[in-house]
């Protein structure tokens, strides 16, 4: 397609979502939830349709080499499907934030002055080849009153516009305006670029994936851009921890899931305590079959392990891997986080009142816990319901973006004729 | 400079603005109003030596030709330094908003999680030749435990320098580090985009000025921008309206300070009272001599009136100049609203509590306000406090920017051992 022609498509698409955006504004919690259960119920009855159109880019996607995981990820099972289905009804059990009045109060004039919930507008997702994020995404968009523009990966193309489709068809029944949730029809990475380019009518970008695509995201973009980078995560051992409660916590935080942002890929472990400790969660990683790289001081107790680089503080493995690093107090551990993490998820594992006080207030990352594994840094977890990802940056939204995260308030104020003088 | 020198310095300044925030993250609200408090107190004492400084450039720039308006907003009064030494005194008498629990609930596993205010990091702020805003700039952003680099008009810079100093000065003398506050000491253009560039370093820029400034802004910055644009504002005068009270209201809208952003622009008034209304209302704008631009339907009630343009809808006067429109009804006068508003603010004077409600809840703007003057739309009277500006923008905040809005909150969680399974 020629660039004027492509252009003109994308602005075409995104002036549409801005003006369906202004009728969903105002769509009833009870209109929203119908249509996503009705969306749900079609992703159901639809299902070897979509699994057809799925396997064709399936075989495609083996024929080009691709991997197991990207192929896992690609892939519309019947389990992925009733998992797009149920997460849709959950999002339409969850409260609606739309027209909440989070707070109010009175002026010395009697003005009545208070802040209520209003949606964003417009909100572009740029993602990988996982079909699966079409549909959760657009459906904590549509919930919060959000016209969705999706651009997933190429691989997953065909996928997405019949997710899209489905979603489209069920607005249209329904008498609202389909334009509320598009797919980018084409896999042009220029589309993308135009896209970014329209901040008259999108108000928020949120790309998800890998830091190459989150880089040319913010680069491009004059949107403003949420980003979601990696998590470097790290879990503190301090000499008054209670040492099976920290053997619990670091075997829970590496090893439940370690394919994801919030799995721990640090352990930080007190002078004090690293004696005795280190060889014994040693013993626990090795049933785990995790590989241990240390600093020199860790190599003294545990001699058979690897020793950690400098590029090994700085690892996001998402593997059984762990980076292991002897400190020799809490200032030591603020500081390495500080330098190495990601403002992602930190943890201490302490029994002092004081020094958890401290951790909580000193480390800046979007979670920071006491006496807890960080694999609970995500939105369900931590009680937002359903969430579009956990977000690094710390403009709008810190930490996981429920449906609250994806509006914005405005003033709202009630008089009775009052001037300025 | 050459490029690469220009660019390292940059890069120098905005790397030491971070290191000092994680310092400024740290400082008890004590000792921030001491320093702000020391300021202030300094301001006082060296305004002679500031007001022959800005006098050197209060001279180019006449000598340049720069209109009155642009010379008052250089210079450096005895007003405007007491004026900014007032303003640091207040800053440092508003609660500080870091550290302090949003909200807080339990989960059901017995984790304790909540909300805790922190600072954002490095705040850039550009701006045009207005030293004050050097100031009120640096005292708020120091108030909310941010770093500030200040990039304000290049005819200014011997000021702003001047103001920069003074702060640093003080922040030496208490052992906090100075790089706290920072003046982009050259005019050079580049140094600004190289800056802009600073994603890193830098988490929000804030452009305070005029469009062609923020479109500039917007388009170089990879850092997150909070945008202050226009304000064209709109008072609509219902059927149902107390017409003693829309009165009073447009007159204040419009007259009490024409050329600020929160004052009116265009008058909507229903049709069925335009015939009472219009000519009432013009006779009072006759005694502050506005100009009036009306559609043609109010030029059967005003026929000495201008005749508005489509370009009039748009205008943001700044001046005693108004547009002024006959609506059919509540519905035009949102849709009027939603086309040529700019999110700024928006007002209706109605008894009909209905319509009040239904205007309340659909029109987009920073503030909507039933039975009030648009000028209220300010930090210091909606009760934040200080303001560093009114953000149009919907991501982070909305409306104007005090204290709270140079925040953001980190999740915190107090646990007991729990894992996830």
């Amino acid at each position: 397609m020629k660039d004027q022609d492509l252009r003109e498509l994308v602005v075409e698409i995104a002036k549409k979502a801005k003006e369906a955006s202004f009728k969903l504004a105002k769509l009833s919690s009870e209109e929203k939830n119908a249509v996503l259960r009705k969306v749900a119920q079609k992703l159901r009855e639809r299902k070897e349709e979509l699994k057809r159109i799925n396997a064709q880019e399936v075989e495609e996607a083996l024929a080009q080499g691709q991997s197991k995981a990207f192929i896992d990820r690609l892939s519309l099972s019947d389990k992925v499907i009733e998992g797009m289905a149920k997460g849709l009804e959950e999002v339409a059990a969850l409260p609606d934030p739309v027209g909440e009045i989070v707070k109010m109060w009175k002026r010395p004039n009697g003005l009545l002055v208070g802040k209520m919930r209003i949606p964003l507008g417009v909100i572009a997702i740029i993602y990988e080849s996982r079909p699966n994020v079409t549909m959760d995404a657009a459906g904590l968009c549509f919930k919060s009153g959000n016209s969705t523009i999706l651009r997933g990966g190429k691989e997953a193309l065909k996928s997405n516009l019949a997710l899209g489709e489905i979603f489209r068809e069920t607005l249209k029944e329904f008498n609202f305006p389909p334009e509320a949730v598009q797919v980018l029809p084409t896999p042009d990475r220029r589309a993308m670029e135009y896209l970014l380019e329209l901040e008259d009518y999108i108000d928020l970008v949120i790309p998800r994936g890998g830091e190459g695509l989150i880089r040319f995201v913010t680069e491009k973009s004059k949107i403003p851009v949420i980003k979601h980078y990696k998590g470097v995560c790290h879990v503190y051992v301090d000499e008054e921890a209670d040492l099976e409660m920290a053997k619990t916590i670091a075997i829970n935080a590496k090893c439940q899931r370690p394919g994801v942002c919030n799995a721990m890929e640090t352990l930080l472990v007190h002078e004090k305590i690293a004696p005795i400790f280190l060889p014994q969660i040693a013993e626990e990683y090795k049933k785990y079959e995790v590989e241990l790289r240390g600093c020199s001081e860790t190599l003294k107790y545990l001699p058979w392990a690897k020793r950690a680089t400098e590029e090994d503080w700085y690892a996001e493995y998402l593997d059984l891997i762990l980076a292991v690093k002897v400190v020799r107090d809490l200032d030591e551990a603020i500081a390495h986080i500080s330098k190495y993490g990601s403002n992602h998820t930190e943890a201490i594992v302490t029994q002092n009142y004081y020094k958890a006080l401290r951790f909580l207030k000193e480390v800046d990352a979007s979670l920071v816990l006491v006496n807890a594994s960080t694999r609970f840094n995500d939105g369900g977890e931590l009680g937002l319901g359903a969430e579009i990802g956990i977000s690094t940056t710390k403009i709008h939204a810190y930490g996981p973006m429920g449906l609250e995260e994806l509006t914005t308030t405005k003033f709202i104020a009630f008089g009775n004729g009052q001037i300025r003088t």
